[in-house]
């Protein structure tokens, strides 16, 4: 697994576990734990799903006062749709590793993921947490990455360094995706840990921002969790000048925090349900960025654009169709579609055999981009999106099984 | 194929016909004429798509005048996304059509249906008419519902008779839909013929508000095409007294129209591409039917419900998660979910393993209900829908090929 992790995939300052807990039945990783021993400032963005997990309404309020000190993950259990039981078990569990760990009940946060509508085994991994704070250490991220996966075929984590306000900060990442991914992230959760100064009202701010540009781009099957979860902890150990929205300080933290969610949303796009095919679905020529994203995010999202993908047929008739139902007032005959470099659509109309059968040539690779230009203004936006393939299918048939 | 069609399947005063002229590859029955001796009153309800095929903006424009005496209709292809020379196409099409029946070239509509992108071959299809008008017989309807299938499994008809302002008039219905179904319609053709005698403006309001009732309620999977079209011609050969908007006889014709189209819409549903299962998914106790439509169609175009549809998996808490997203402001500890008269889901929790395992039993079934109570209001809506299978993507990775 070496090869998925960054070398040295440390932030000063912070502890990592992951153990099995026996909460997945096949005995994988299921419960971590991130842990500053000095409060750190924290910030998180939740999925705007009305039907919200117990972790996610506990963590957000928790998360008002701009602090925390640790984060309990668990996978295999969603803790969604388990009403009050859901939340007393929340804070259960919270106030153990509060107490186990000698610091404040509110600065523990919580994030789950994994079936929904079932209570969380809650005396069973209050039975293993002594153990997954015996397993506490430096280089303990990549347990945590390993341990809160579910369908993901592969753990997923970034490391980025880069010089703020006059100190080297590190910044390292890790998320779990696969399934459910969408715009407004889906069963997605991410925990970034950096030793950057940074006010709490900084550090929000810039999560808010850099989450659009990022997580928000994925399309993976238009579903959208009960459980997704960002979490950024920043312990100040770098002891750069604190960094405040506004200033060159505040862009660079921005482009490396851009730079590390980016990458983990694209892991997450290419390890999606099933995938075969990563695409990067461009509008432009669009009237604003919120008509273009629309475009983009209906075209990524139909089933028939999908399927077509997995199959590497370049039947662009269906992400035309698709651009018509984006709810855009679009002109049809003034629209291209380009596959990479390869024009396809000119004005609304096919360029003819010759550039389908170079277009279908583009579709058999792994990775490729469709490009669509309105002619109607001078605004784009992106979405990263997968095909529709058996195995989607296969996999979420049977998953609770 | 007798089976699939209703005994004298025909309406006094129209003649049709089916032939196969070579659009299809396979050599299936691929082009077919429906012929009103006398003028018809006639409606249609499109597509709202904004990429509308050259069939659909003739059609519509045509229909303006109320009146219809031809229809011309082929699939195999859609002469949708072929800019002025589909438009050319179709216009001299119809104007073939209209020379060889003698009649107003402006009383002949159109409709196709297939791949997108490709022009109509009309030279073909001119040196086939003939043989197509020599066709014509009064039980040629039969031939037409088979001759305008795509990747349907068997053909759509429907007949209903009833007594309307003092005589007995008959409707007599065809369809065709499989792929790309959604609410607002998808490539799904419907052409219905009556005998009864009924205004312009009348059968206009009356289609109108029967194909929300009925094919708008259908979604296979969210798609929605550039193709839909739903004509009604009606020549008034019952002699009944005219109907006219809000009269008895209007709602007696608009019963027996809601049941014509809604027995369509149900066989379009029960032969969605790959479809193994027809799931009704009703919402009730919502503040208004907007509300109830808004969440029943957002948890009937979820993958990820569908997906668990076809694994026979009582996974509800996918089913609570996408109303979550369907952007309704419900309340999660509200929710109770029935899979038929099994409660699964009570005030948004789980009723337990037995109650799963009733579930999973109903879920075996080829047609079930699922109801969620919102237990917010009184106002209720429903969807038709169906399963994701493998086969959807089978048929789609590979439609062109």
């Amino acid at each position: 697994m070496a090869k998925y992790f960054p070398a040295h995939f440390q932030v000063p300052g912070f502890l990592a576990a992951g153990i099995a807990a026996g909460i997945k039945k096949n005995g994988n990783p299921d419960l971590a734990l991130i842990y500053a021993p000095h409060p750190a400032v924290a910030a998180g963005v939740f999925t705007t799903n009305r039907v919200k997990a117990a972790p996610v309404i506990l963590s957000k309020e928790r998360l008002k006062g701009g602090y925390a000190q640790a984060v309990l993950i668990n996978s295999g259990c969603a803790n969604a749709c388990t009403g009050l039981r859901g939340l007393k078990d929340a804070q259960e569990l919270a106030k153990s590793v509060s107490a186990l760990l000698k610091i404040d009940p509110t600065k523990v946060l919580l994030a789950s993921t994994g079936v929904i509508g079932r209570p969380l085994p809650v005396t069973q991994i209050k039975k293993k947490l002594p153990l997954l704070i015996s397993a506490l250490s430096a280089d303990g991220l990549a347990e945590v990455a390993r341990a809160i996966v579910t369908t993901d075929t592969f753990p997923k984590a970034e490391k980025v360094k880069g010089k703020v306000n006059g100190q080297e900060i590190t910044l390292a990442g890790i998320a779990k995706g696969a399934g459910m991914i969408s715009p407004q992230m889906a069963t997605m959760l991410s925990f970034v840990l950096t030793d950057a100064w940074i006010s709490p009202r900084a550090l929000k701010k810039c999560l808010q921002e850099q989450v659009k540009e990022t997580f928000n781009l994925v399309i993976i099957d238009g579903d959208m969790s009960t459980n997704d979860t960002v979490l950024v902890l920043a312990n100040g150990q770098a002891q750069n000048k604190m960094i405040e929205p506004n200033t060159t300080g505040y862009k660079k933290f921005s482009e490396l925090l851009r730079q590390i969610l980016y990458a983990l949303a694209e892991k997450i796009a290419r390890d999606g349900e099933g995938a075969t095919k990563l695409v990067k679905i461009t509008v432009e020529g669009a009237r604003s960025v919120a008509e273009a994203q629309k475009v983009a995010r209906t075209v990524a999202c139909s089933p028939l654009v999908k399927t077509a993908f997995f199959g590497a047929d370049a039947n662009w008739g269906r992400i035309m169709c698709a651009a018509g139902y984006a709810g855009v007032n679009i002109d049809p005959n003034k629209i291209d579609i380009f596959f990479d470099k390869v024009q396809i659509v000119g004005r609304g109309q096919g360029k003819g055999s010759v550039a389908e059968k170079k277009a279908t040539e583009i579709m058999k690779k792994k990775e490729y981009e469709v490009r669509l230009n309105l002619h109607q203004g001078r605004e784009r936006a992106f979405v990263l999106t997968t095909d529709l393939s058996y195995d989607y299918v296969k996999i979420n048939a049977a998953y609770r099984t």
